[in-house]
Formats: structure tokens, C-alpha cells, sequence
């Protein structure tokens, strides 16, 4: 069920907890090339600058961070500090919060030794749990793949960014429903955007579906309307960062404009996420902060030359901005496809007081 | 009022009208190279491979094309045999078959060198009148700035591809009103979609902008709907390849994304063209041919390194679908803005047998 070799999983505890191996995602598919991380100050490095990303994996990577610092020092004091220097590498993702408050709820209670334990086995739960998360939300999403697939022709279905076994511990949120009709045989085709500007769809979607098998084609960005008006979209699946209580999703940047062209063209257009993104805090889309990245990543961009060296070239010369993600209203969502089951309506989940139904698991 | 230095002229006669000069577009900004067209098939190859593009420069290039070959060869069988290998270039922008349709006429009636003189005559006119229209555009779209101009604050302008100096003769359609603006004072700022595949927003307009000294970012095509959702866009200003007689427009793929994001928030969203863009041959956007390019165009991206010297560099190993063109239905057209006017609805223009009432001159 995996589509990654061990050595490709994007996250694992080595040197007997020591450190953390990851994959850095920043040299793929061009290198397959593991980063050992030994310190918070070194995961909160890796998460800012995007060796690895995605939602649930930002979370991982932050809960062992953590777990770093307490095998060094297990104070009160270490705890907050590297705490509060994990939760500042990116603002937008919300289960880094949430993956750090739960560590610390769970170590508060212990000193010493017995904190450090209770720290390891709180990240190694919030991993597990997010493989389960992945499992659950591709058997969800699998009934709604099925709903399209005709006989004889295949189902055709746009994803933006990378919501894979990349973005999370293992088999992902948008694509583990695609990974589940491919293994059950359904003819499935995958339209994937190239996402600028760090074109996580061209590099890790293109590579994670070329490693399973599974038919794809790259587009750039602008393209997926006019597919979608020439009926060759059956259905759209994307991850999300945050969503908030009204059901507004915050995703990579463009998801919006591809929620519009879904809602034009009568594509059911479907959000796939662990309940840990789902934000109870905020009302609406709007309170959340939209990260604003470096020009840079607008202005240059890397990739192989013909002597297979990597390189990183200009593309123009003038200033640029760069938000990171965008806000698609809920009333552009289809339903949510999430690891409790599908849902229209994100309302449904929360009690009056505001407090959810949906707890996660102690 | 020329944004562009002589040198700089997209497209000119050269060699006393034995060659025709163009800016090779393919190097810009990074070298400022011209090409000498010699032959029909030199100007069907720059027209292809795009040294030129932009619908009324393909158009002024396919006339000169069209000259030169019967300056080679006057004859029937030349001019028919060279249309047809003009007209094969490229399939989408109607200005293409425009400008060769009025060369011919204007040629057949004469023999030899009298031909000859007569097409030249007629190319020149058609760049003459381009230019004309360029700054009819700027006029009339000038109106249309001037509507959301507040006192004390930035008229915020977003674009998509290059409908600029360097997609016309001179000045261009959608740019031509804010360099109109520009000139006249009014405070303006340009949001750049990058415009990929071929990136002429990153490369051509902030090219020309910068040049012409008017403010501007570059973004990827991904965020011009977070900067609608969040009111930074006062209006969305965009060139066209083709317009229906229902009014739907054929522009550079991406478009409709952004029509949809505009009208989704109340930004207006207009399309400007001069008249030879209109095809009254067609009833609707869905008869229109949407040429499919290279897919290596998707694949692989040029730049400058940081040497200076330019490269290509490959984007992801997958394969990739490369749609070059997308349709903007009529209904998310705010108003057009061409050569004779602003006008809410193309309808309005055509009579009911289907002749139209702006003929192009004869």
C-alpha cells in the first residue's frame, strides 16, 4: 500500500531517538538524499525552509523537534522556548500548532527521563495516528472516485500541490484516495499542477505517482480551467493547511482560482484532510494569517540541467510577491474528505459552544 | 509615448524591403537580439517558434512574410502557396489570417511589380493601422482607469501574458491605457502574472514596464485570485487572440481563471483588442481551435544563471499536456475595449445577417 521504499519514508526516528531522519524534499525527484535532524533549531530550520512541508508532516517533524530538545535539556524552560520556535517556522499550517500543544500536554505532567519518554511516545502516536488518518480518508475518498468511474473509460482527476505520502507521514490526504483506486484496479488518471512557484506538483506529485504507477500528466497552473471546460476533469481533490469552523479551506496558493473552474464547469471539487487541520479556533478564512514567502522563489527557479547538475535560474529581473496560500470558501467545496468520513458541511462538526464533536484522540 | 527605444521596434522594414527586422522575443530581457526576416518560410518559422508573438505582431509579420515571397516570386501559385504556409504557423490568433486575407486582396488585382509594390503598401498599412488602433485602445481604456482612480492612492492593475508593445507594433492593447495613465500622471501599479509556460508576464511585460518606468510585481499565475479576495486588484486588463461574435474571448491559457476570480469579486474584468482580433466567422468560443504546444515547454524553463549566460533547465521528468489558449465566456467580460470604443456587449456590433457594422478598412 506504500508507494515509498522504507528508505523513501519522509520521516523516521533514527539513531535510537537521537535524531530524526528526513527526506529532503528540496532536492527531489533530482536526489534522494536524507537529512538527519539533531536539534529544534535544526527541525524549525527544515520546516522553514521547506525541506519538508505539508500540512500533517510540518506537524511530525515539529513533534520530534520538540522531542529533541527535551532529550537535551528537559526543563519547564526548554520546553516553551523550543516550543515557541517551532510553532514561528511557518504560520499558515495548522498542525504544527497543534502536533506542539499536544506534545506539551503530554510532557507538562513528567520531569526528567519521564518527560522525554512521554515526549517520543506522543510523537511516535501523532504519527501513527496520522497514517491512520491517510488510510481512513483514502477508503472515504475511494467512494467518491467510484462514483464517477464509468465502464470502459478512466477517471480523470486534478490535484493542485502535493498532498501525498510527501506531505504527510506516509500515503497522504488528497492522493491517498488515488493510491487506493489504482491498487483496487480503477483506471485512474491524474492531471497534476505544476504549483508555482516551488512546483511541488511537477517535483513531488509528478514523482510520487510515477513511482506508484499511476498515469499522470503535468499542467501548468493556468491550464486546469480549460480542461475542466473541455469535460476532461471528473473530479478535483486537494489537500488543505487550515481549515476553519465556517468550512474555508486554506490550501497552497491557485487552489481558489481551481475551486471557481470546478464550480463553473459542475466538477465536484473535494478537500481531503486529517482532522488535525481543521482549526475550531477560527471562525472564517479570513482571521488567518496568508504566509508571504521570499521573492525569490517567484524570480529563480531550479532544475536539472542537460549535464544532470542542478541549477537554479532567473526568470526575470523585477520584484515579486509571493503569497504562500490562499482562501477557498467553503461554498466552493463539494464536500470534505477526511479521516472520519465524508462530510458537506464543516458546521456539522461543531457544537453550539464551538467545541467540536470531533475531538482528537487524548 | 513609445515605451520602446527604435531599436527596440518589434517589427520593421529593413534593407530597403528586402528583409524585415524583428525583435527575437525568445531572448528577452536577457539579450536584445533582432533576427532579418528573408523569406516567407523565415517569417512562418518566427511566427511558430515564436520569436514573435502577440496576435496583431503575428499578423504584421505574416504580411511582411507574404511580401517577401513575392518579391522572390509574384506569381498566383507564390502568393497562394505562401499564404497557406503563413496561415499553417499558427492556428489560434485571428489577426494571422486577418493580415494575409487583406494581403491577398489587396495584391491579386495586380501582376509583377506592380503586386509587389501593392502588398508592401498593404503590410504598411496594416502596421500603420495597428498602431492607430494601439493608441485608440489606450484612449478609450484610459476612461476606464480614471473610473477607479482615488485620490492619494494606486490605480491596481492586473495583467495576464504580454498584450504590450512587443505583441504589437507599438504600445500595445492592454497595456496601451496604462501607459496612457502613466503619462498622464495617474498613479498606477501593474500585478504581473508570470503567464506560464512560456512566462511572457515575468519576461516581456515587467520587460516593457520597466522600462516605461511604471511600478510593478510580478506573481506567480497562481495569486492573482488571493489579491482579488483581498482588494488589491482595482481591475484586470488583458489582450485577446480571437473574440466571438457571442463575445467570448480566446486569450493565452490562465485567462479564464482570472475572469472567474474577478467576477467572483466584484473586479472588473476587461478585454482589449483592436478590431482585426474579432472573427465574425465564428458564433462562439467552442469553434475556436486551441492550439496545443510542446510539452516541453511545461517541462523544462529557460533563464539567466548567475554567470549571465542563459539556460534551460528541466522542471519535472513526467510528460505534460500544454493547451497554449483558453476561452473567457462573454459572461465574465465586464466591457471591451478596442479601437472604436468601449463596448458592453460584442452583439452590438454585428448586424443580423452576421455582417458587422466596424468593418475594417478597406
Amino acid at each position: 500500500m506504500n508507494p515509498c521504499d522504507p528508505i523513501e519514508r519522509s520521516i523516521a526516528v533514527t539513531r535510537n531517538g537521537w535524531s530524526v531522519s528526513v527526506l529532503d524534499q528540496r532536492k527531489l525527484p533530482w536526489r534522494i538524499e536524507r537529512v538527519e535532524l539533531t536539534s529544534a533549531a535544526m527541525a524549525a530550520q527544515a520546516i522553514r525552509e521547506m525541506w519538508v512541508r505539508g500540512a500533517p508532516l510540518i506537524g511530525a517533524t515539529a513533534a520530534y523537534g520538540l522531542c529533541l530538545a527535551l532529550r537535551e535539556d528537559p526543563s519547564d524552560a526548554s520546553l516553551e522556548r523550543n516550543l515557541a520556535l517551532l510553532l514561528a517556522a511557518r504560520p499558515t499550517a495548522v498542525n504544527l500548532r497543534y502536533a506542539l500543544e499536544r506534545l506539551r500536554a503530554s510532557a507538562r505532567p513528567y520531569a526528567g527521563a519521564a518527560r522525554v519518554a512521554a515526549a517520543y511516545r506522543c510523537a511516535a502516536a501523532i504519527c501513527d495516528e496520522d497514517m491512520g488518518s491517510s488510510r481512513a480518508i483514502g477508503e472515504h475518498g475511494l467512494d467518491l472516485i467510484r462514483r464517477v468511474v464509468k465502464p470502459g473509460s478512466t477517471v480523470n482527476v486534478l490535484t493542485h500541490c502535493n498532498a501525498g505520502a510527501l506531505a504527510t507521514v506516509d500515503l497522504g490526504t488528497a492522493l491517498a484516495p488515488i493510491y487506493r483506486a489504482h491498487e483496487l484496479g480503477i483506471p485512474v488518471h491524474v492531471w497534476v499542477d505544476e504549483t508555482r512557484p516551488r512546483n511541488q506538483g511537477a517535483l513531488l506529485t509528478a514523482y510520487e505517482l510515477s513511482r506508484a504507477g499511476i498515469a499522470h500528466t503535468v499542467i501548468t497552473d493556468n491550464a486546469g480551467g480549460h480542461l475542466m471546460q473541455r469535460g476532461e476533469v471528473d473530479l478535483c481533490l486537494v489537500g488543505a493547511d487550515r481549515v476553519t469552523r465556517n468550512g474555508d479551506v486554506c490550501n497552497k496558493i491557485g487552489t481558489y482560482l481551481k475551486a471557481l473552474a470546478a464550480r463553473d464547469n459542475d466538477v465536484p471539487f473535494y478537500v481531503a484532510f486529517p482532522f488535525s487541520t481543521f482549526d475550531g479556533t477560527l471562525a472564517s478564512g479570513r482571521e488567518i494569517t496568508i504566509e508571504e514567502r521570499d521573492p525569490e522563489e517567484v524570480t529563480s527557479i531550479s532544475g536539472q540541467m542537460p549535464t544532470g547538475e542542478l541549477a537554479t535560474v532567473t526568470l526575470t529581473r523585477s520584484g515579486a510577491a509571493n503569497p504562500a496560500f490562499d482562501i477557498t470558501p467553503a461554498r466552493l467545496v463539494s464536500a470534505y474528505v477526511t479521516d472520519r468520513g465524508v462530510i458537506r458541511e464543516i458546521a456539522d462538526l461543531v457544537e453550539p459552544e464551538g467545541r467540536t464533536q470531533l475531538q482528537p484522540p487524548p
